[in-house]
């Protein structure tokens, strides 16, 4: 149990959490935007960061400012929250990132872990290896050994009550992920970064991007904060926090706006080519796009940066929002329309079904059918689960609407698409009481289907009756022979229709 | 052609248009947002929603000012612009709403024409009847035949510069629709208002909405500028704009904030439910929740109104920035996914894909595959009819990736779901530059299908040999027997795969 973190409600496998950072005397809500300092360009101040955008938590570099002389003496000087003037919690990272990008850096994970712990860092981090994707397995399971011997030298340095990073690594190989979480849950390090997921969200790869945290989730305990690492672009924390992230770090916002671009949820636009300012932030409802292009070069990026903040912190509210009102999938299927590579990350996630089962709450707001991809939310599996457990006994009427004429039964159940058959006691129970299209596809039924199947073997001495509004072929075909099948459109309304 | 509308770019049957209104010497840019202004309760004043909203056009109700002493003589005195004070275009309604809800109204058409007239409207309404959903076709039918008697009415009363509404009624019918835009077009009227649309969009039946308003829409000219009269819930702006519709009324940003109701894109939320704004606009950016619990009544009503408004204007601004980018269906697509009955106005959308292709451009930005909806776009379809005119002879590979080993071909098209094949030389045209999803759905492999047959239907002589990805057996079921198929996975790399 880690006792600095504590989860007060969650959708899905997402959570809304209170991370404890005693060095900083805060406690930061998460989920949680940790917008990225570089000591030596500040694009919106720490302050402003705080006052004006809510952020709780920020991350820096302490291997920038332990090379830079300057700011080294300065951080050891008069630390690291007066030097950048932000009272929240701080992050910093180890030099990881020059490491994979350069090759070679100059300090170890117990030097780092020293400064960073001398400079008043709040949440530290050792140097692991972040192994690209697609990597040989041989070079993945070597580096994976590298970053887990750090993990070990930083449980030996004396940090305090400073917090220590636990990077989780393993390329793209979910077992390894798998194993590389177990281990670092293992030490008695408290933040959990899934690393080099950077080139993934660079190159679109959110299915292999959920497929990594599916591995590293497996490995990590449910009460495990976990930074998905690298990770600022608005568009999907909908999805990373429903496969239970906890923290995003956004350099995204100054980077794009020096870069002339526009964060949007739905991806990203270049100023140049908008006539238009999607969105009501203080900037795009003071500012004209013209406006906005005449701007002078600093003045620019910096509302731009803004916007981007804005827009990104926005999202975050929106992410949180969903989780108490328990509609986080109904975020992540509006963002999956964001992108095709979206839409694979969102199919992606649904393939991990049996796994978020096991944190999605049992009851919550209205569950929404919103696409073919909605037959496959784990709360339809779990439906389907709870059938094997439900008795149906003599001779019992499935129906979606009419009870066929003359026919007498033990008992009458209804059956509305994705979910198949339910007792009606259950109608008003989570998730029966979906809202659901009136033009209802193929894969809605064929779940459906499923779910008489599943009631249908579970109880093989049952006589069932399925009185079904037309069901496609497809749907029909997988209902078992025993189960009698008729359309309603064949029951008169006049001869005992009933309306369920 | 109807010279105060000019049609300046589009995509599907969207567009962005400018309405010249003369009496008020602006020209309105659409798809526009009218405010409704209750004359009597002022929650935002006019000249606020010209300065901070952009708001280039407003409207008020004539019979309310009509009906009441002080409000008629200060608009006989000093004029509605004064009265208001609000410099844009202002349009005024005409009693036909209060008709319908008590049943009698004292004015004829020719009376608050002229009255409209009077007090210096810039586009005025002659009294129809708002015939609600569902009613008997015979009473449509009768009601029809008033209205209609109302735009000749109208045409005969000398209102000079004034613009004037010809409303599109006919319930539920939509032949009616279709006969009753065709009669108004065909009038020297000049505006049209699809009517009592409101009922559908009350009770959540935007499949509904969408018949009605497809069917007002055949029988209008292409330059007809329409309104979609009492629409203002920003959820469905994307959809109503990709159907042809072009202005917007909204009291719901002043009913809903004096209910306690916040809206998003993606519904309506009581602020007595939020936890998190998620939203960036100046109230939301400058308020907590509780803040905005804690205002007393009207101010409270006020903030609401004015977020209301923001996140109504916000997304009008994207639907605009959408049809520049080409990309309104993708918009649709996302919106679809705010509620299953939003999905059901996507899906009946599509139901009318053959009128939405006659407008939609034939190159835009890039089409995006984000649904097994994205299957039925007009897209799809329309290069399903190019097919027929391309030609294909000898023998001709069609493939998704490989050249099967050691056979001669006399020509190799793509082949891509959902589009199906082409010729190579057309790879880099619309929409075949789509980015489609790595996880093809069933949808996407049929439509293909449907392509090759086509293709194959219309050249008996050629003899095709479709070399696939391994398709459902729902897709191959579709490809003519005379299409010979084989999987790609049975080509082996190292004999002549080919990568296309």
């Amino acid at each position: 149990m880690r006792d600095h973190f504590e989860i007060r409600d969650g959708d899905v496998a997402g959570r809304i959490g209170e991370l404890t950072v005693p060095r900083a005397g805060v406690t930061v809500e998460t989920p949680a935007l940790l917008p990225v300092i570089n000591p030596n360009i500040v694009t919106v101040s720490p302050a402003r960061l705080e006052s004006e955008f809510g952020a709780q938590i920020l991350i820096t570099n302490s291997y920038i400012i332990h090379k830079n002389d300057d700011l080294h003496e300065e951080a050891l000087d008069v630390g690291l929250h007066e030097m950048l003037d932000f009272d929240g919690a701080i992050m910093t990272d180890s030099g990881s990132f020059q490491l994979a990008e350069y090759g070679d850096i100059t300090v170890t994970t117990r030097e780092i872990l020293q400064f960073q712990y001398d400079i008043g860092t709040d949440i530290g981090t050792p140097v692991d290896i972040p192994t690209p994707p697609d990597v040989p397995r041989e070079q993945a399971e070597r580096e994976l050994a590298v970053t887990e011997e750090a993990l070990q030298d930083a449980e030996d340095v004396d940090t305090g009550e400073m917090l220590v990073n636990a990077p989780v690594q393993g390329s793209t190989y979910p077992d390894l992920r798998e194993e590389a979480g177990r281990a670092a849950y293992e030490t008695d390090l408290d933040v959990f970064p899934i690393g080099a997921v950077v080139p993934l969200m660079n190159s679109y790869r959110y299915d292999d991007m959920v497929d990594v945290v599916a591995g590293a989730k497996r490995g990590l305990g449910r009460d495990a904060p976990i930074h998905l690492f690298g990770a600022g672009h608005p568009m999907m924390f909908a999805l990373a926090v429903a496969m239970g992230c906890d923290l995003f770090d956004s350099a995204a916002y100054a980077l794009y706006a020096r870069d002339g671009r526009y964060l949007t949820v739905r991806g990203t636009e270049h100023l140049e080519d908008l006539d238009y300012l999607p969105c009501s932030c203080p900037i795009c409802t003071s500012h004209s796009p013209d406006e906005l292009r005449a701007a002078d070069e600093t003045e620019q990026e910096r509302l731009l940066a803004e916007h981007n903040l804005h827009v990104s912190f926005e999202e975050l509210h929106r992410v949180k929002q969903a989780i108490r009102s328990g509609n986080l999938l109904e975020l992540v299927e509006e963002r999956a329309r964001s992108h095709p590579a979206m839409l694979d990350g969102y199919r992606a996630l649904l393939e991990h079904t049996d796994q978020l089962e096991r944190e999605d709450p049992v009851s919550k707001g209205s569950f929404f059918y919103l696409s073919e991809e909605s037959a496959f939310r784990p709360e339809v599996r779990r439906h389907h689960d709870r059938l094997a457990r439900l008795d149906a006994t003599g001779t019992v009427l499935l129906t979606q609407g009419g009870t066929p004429k003359g026919d007498q039964f033990d008992a009458t159940w209804r059956v509305v698409p994705p979910f198949g058959p339910f007792p009606r006691a259950l109608s008003e129970t989570y998730p029966l009481t979906a809202e659901v299209p009136d033009r209802t596809d193929r894969a809605a039924y064929e779940m459906a289907a499923e779910g008489v199947a599943r009631l249908a073997a579970e109880n093989p001495e049952t006589a069932f009756v399925l009185a079904h509004d037309g069901w496609p072929e497809s749907a029909l075909e997988r209902v078992p022979d025993d189960v009698t099948t008729e359309s309603i459109h064949s029951v008169s309304p006049e001869n005992g229709e009933e309306t369920v």
